[in-house]
């Protein structure tokens, strides 16, 4: 017998793959969704990444349907997303529909799974960025994605979304997480401002299973110092 | 001798063709960037609907670049944009695909045309929505790409966004506008809350012409009652 069941948007990539260990070490049924396999994880389901975003919602709406086989979700978690940097000089449209697609088609994605197949009391769990709450000229593209899945956090949570009664829909706004790619890429970081994937999985489990639930339409800040995370909700 | 050159995206619409009107009968060379032509126009940039973003903004910054032989531009306005409702349960990113099209795609193309063509000084106005400051649950696709407009605003206002030196981004924040369609729709409504048309291209002519122009990155709510306008700056 498992706790119960869980999809992982993104279960491939670092904090994806994280998330899957941990629920599947607490004994969960885990679904992952991504552009290729995680063979820890029950199902996978394969996006294909050249579909545009209705046949990519639709593909995973009928593919979660059939590995549900009549049950309903605990918790949808989506950590599928990407970073570009870019002004508005050169590349915009480019960099902005890298983004897009990797960011707000995942969480939209996700979104209409929970209103589909969450139980009642489900978690929908969506990743956001702190930089996106103020300007980042730098980064334009990847600034309005992430805008976007705040609001959309914001509107989940409001009345007759379509989430299920008493669901939890959040979003966490990591600061740098604490991944191999960030660790070769940034080798003389402090390694003790960075945020933990465990910390994060952990988190998720917490929140799947009903405890120290944070508001409903939280943006959550992780904010970590001396190797200790703090949630701050933003606004 | 004309004033200058300004461009209207989305000078088809009720509101584009207004400003199109305007800006003609104030002596300045009009450019308008559109699915269709605006006879009015000096100069029309037409949209293929069905191109995607990148090939969208290529086609439209060479089409801007031989239209200007060499000269720079006063103002771009972007006024394309437009409505779907619709919650997460069905049909989000059919919804939320138009929406970020109309209103996202136009908002970029606009941004990029301005960090390439606008005149040092010059104005980039582009059209966000009120409702989408806060959660939109039954207009999720709506609400994330006008969020997506407000980010960006803030974006393009800050340091190194590309745009030239001295130059003014900013967002209206229309409530309702008084256009033929909205009158059709809503023939009960108390029109003296509508912003009217005319107001609005009036209001992006005096910004064009530096006059009473807002602060670099505002969100300017246009506020109508007893048919008089209020401007309300945004947090």
């Amino acid at each position: 017998m498992v706790n119960g069941k869980v999809l992982i948007y993104g279960g491939r990539g670092a904090l994806g793959a994280s998330c899957v260990q941990y629920f599947k070490k607490n004994n969960w049924w885990v679904g992952c969704i991504d552009l290729a396999e995680n063979e820890s994880a029950d199902v996978n389901i394969v996006v294909d990444r050249d579909a545009d975003w209705v046949s990519q919602e639709q593909n995973v709406l009928s593919k979660v349907q059939q590995s549900l086989s009549g049950d309903k979700l605990d918790a949808v978690i989506c950590v599928a997303g990407g970073w570009a940097g870019g002004n508005a000089q050169k590349d915009l449209a480019k960099n902005a529909d890298l983004m897009w697609k990797q960011s707000v088609w995942s969480s939209t994605i996700s979104a209409t799974v929970g209103a589909n197949y969450l139980k009642e009391g489900g978690l929908l769990a969506l990743t956001g960025a702190c930089p996106a709450l103020g300007a980042t000229p730098g980064m334009i593209g990847y600034g309005m994605a992430k805008a976007a899945v705040h609001q959309l956090t914001k509107s989940l949570a409001g009345k007759d979304s379509g989430l299920p009664e008493k669901s939890l829909v959040v979003s966490i706004l990591p600061v740098t997480l604490d991944t191999p790619m960030n660790r070769k890429w940034m080798p003389n970081a402090d390694f003790g401002t960075w945020t933990t994937l465990d910390f994060v999985a952990e988190l998720f489990h917490k929140w799947t299973k009903g405890e120290e639930r944070p508001a409903n339409g939280s943006l959550i800040k992780l904010v970590t110092k001396d190797s200790k995370t703090d949630l701050v909700i933003s606004e």
